[in-house]
């Protein structure tokens, strides 16, 4: 899809699409159809990025813990959404060795102890190996450090998201 | 559940339970887990309709647009959530005759078109003959007065959702 398909779409069809871009937050979408219109992808993205930023701090962590663990029991029962399925499969979360969903686990109930949300990260810019080393590693940062790392991730799964349905900008081709 | 129990939750489980009290937006729940303990169902509410308050009008507008037509395509397709399906069932939206449902979605339409987000009123606080009779008078509210009068009716589901999970204060018995 273009901008311009993008501009033209009643509210109900743009929550249908981009309601997932930001993971169980459709409420996103909607409030940025407000915007309209958009100049370019980069625009919506840009959109999307100041929504986020202009929320309370707890909406910050909202938007964190409704996010599902990472080689968790969402994977394992087959409840993720599509697209954190298909993430968490790139990464290799799928073929888990059992030593290593029990460490997973382990290390994803320490953080959500700690920090009172899940541990989030962009899936598919990262591998298992990389998720493991990076989960034990932000373990140790302070709490708000950590929110604002997180969130950070979350615009990093939107904007890959978002670069999967709507086509690059002419001028970025050039 | 007493509000004890409610405080005891972990956030999953607290999303669980409480993710749809504003349908769709279970970022609110989220959020707000932040802010326990509650000292009371009361507090609860308040809870949430501060964190609604907090957001931008833009966020509002993005918590109306994720909800339902009234006696819509959801209804007619049975994609609503099951609290709104047992809502619009008591007001008896589900047994329009056609005629109704024509003049509804006629209604509807004209708002949407109007407003840029749906019509929304707390159903089991009212019945068909009274929710028409809103919709044709709220049209011709002014747009900012419109968007809170519908966060209000927001408020008011999201209040009587919480009266069926929790059991009321003690205080409130007296």
């Amino acid at each position: 899809m273009d901008i311009v398909s993008v501009n033209s779409l009643p509210y109900e069809d743009f929550v249908d699409v981009f309601g997932n871009v930001v993971e169980k937050c459709p409420i996103v979408a909607a409030a940025v159809w407000s915007r309209r219109p958009f100049s370019s992808l980069a625009d919506l993205v840009a959109s999307i990025n100041d929504f986020i930023d202009a929320l309370p701090e707890s909406g910050k962590e909202g938007i964190l813990r409704v996010h599902p663990d990472l080689a968790g029991r969402d994977l394992q029962g087959g409840t993720l959404t599509p697209e954190s399925r298909e993430e968490q499969g790139q990464a290799g979360l799928d073929t888990l060795t059992t030593a290593e969903v029990s460490r997973m686990a382990r290390l994803n109930k320490e953080y959500k102890d700690h920090f009172g949300f899940p541990f989030v990260i962009c899936a598919r810019m990262n591998n298992k190996a990389k998720i493991l080393q990076q989960l034990e590693k932000r373990l140790g940062n302070e709490r708000a450090h950590e929110r604002t790392r997180a969130i950070d991730e979350v615009k990093k799964i939107c904007h890959l998201r978002l670069q999967g349905l709507v086509v690059p900008d002419r001028s970025n081709k050039l």
